[in-house]
């Protein structure tokens, strides 16, 4: 049983589902580790891993970003405590008057298997809109529209967001390694 | 001699020159050591005094930050890559609008001295001014007026900043400390 660190209910939601589909349970570890002041969430991920202790068993954890590009890469690592404390309309009100509105969700899994570090990327490019939309999803969603879409994350379902999303991609990755590491495919 | 852990050309010249106004020499360690993802700097500072090995004898550290309370406390602990993404700029962006302007500058100094650790805190209440005045201090200098003042910290020169500021005033208590505990005083 691999246990999933978050204290985020949106994203456990997301990501269980994710792997369930694909036969793997993942357990819910509830409770915050350190997470470093850094550049990129790859390091925040490999930073958190360590913290860990080893008795936890097989672990996950995941950071995830938005970077908006006219921003300098604002708010990246830092996102949740800025949607904590700006929120959405924060981020609509910094955009305010820029048409250059490109913007890219990341997301680094770090996958813990019989002690070994396993490291997996997932990125969404799109652009912010100009206005809130949506009722679904969690955090930025209702701000961010995928390349090609124009419907927010937030106007999406589950199933919708996850092809696209940063966090869909890095869970398919990190599910192929573990079925082939089980033999499973 | 005590060195000084900081990356900040600014803040060491700060710092240094009130210690050696109480002829205390700071040298200085150009580094970065890890800064946590904390809700408070006190937090970011006990825990990265941990992290610098004991090896490198006696340790000054300081984080700072700036807590706006309209906008629940932003920027904070991330003051520091706010001010390299967004700029001054963009705080008066997110306050546009705004009448109640109402901050507070946080400073923490961490001196570990013979492995042993004390922590000082210094603040300065004020206000966000409605544009960027002065050219002295660093970071969000030109945009605060500390309480009962007209001025931006950054129209004031070094030694009237001090006077009022968070960090001026973690740097007296440390120095105090200092004094006290080598009998100088």
């Amino acid at each position: 049983m691999i246990k999933f660190v978050t204290t985020n209910d949106g994203k456990f939601k997301e990501v269980s589902e994710m792997f369930a589909a694909k036969g793997i349970e993942l357990e819910r570890l509830n409770q915050p580790y350190p997470e470093i002041q850094a550049d990129s969430i790859g390091d925040v991920v490999e930073y958190g891993l360590k913290t860990i202790p080893a008795g936890e068993g097989d672990l996950l954890i995941d950071d995830s970003g938005l970077f908006i590009e006219k921003l300098g890469g604002f708010p990246g690592v830092y996102s949740s405590f800025v949607y904590k404390t700006l929120g959405c309309q924060g981020i609509l009100k910094l955009m305010m008057g820029w048409t250059a509105r490109e913007a890219r969700f990341e997301t680094c899994f770090g996958l813990r298997i019989g002690g070994e570090t396993h490291i997996f990327h997932g990125k969404c490019e799109g652009v912010i809109s100009t206005e809130m939309r949506g009722k679904g999803g969690f955090g930025y969603d209702p701000v961010f529209i995928p390349k090609g879409q124009r419907r927010t994350f937030a106007q999406m379902t589950v199933k919708e967001k996850n092809e696209f999303s940063h966090r869909g991609k890095a869970a398919r990755s990190a599910i192929k390694s573990l079925l082939k590491e089980s033999g499973d495919e």
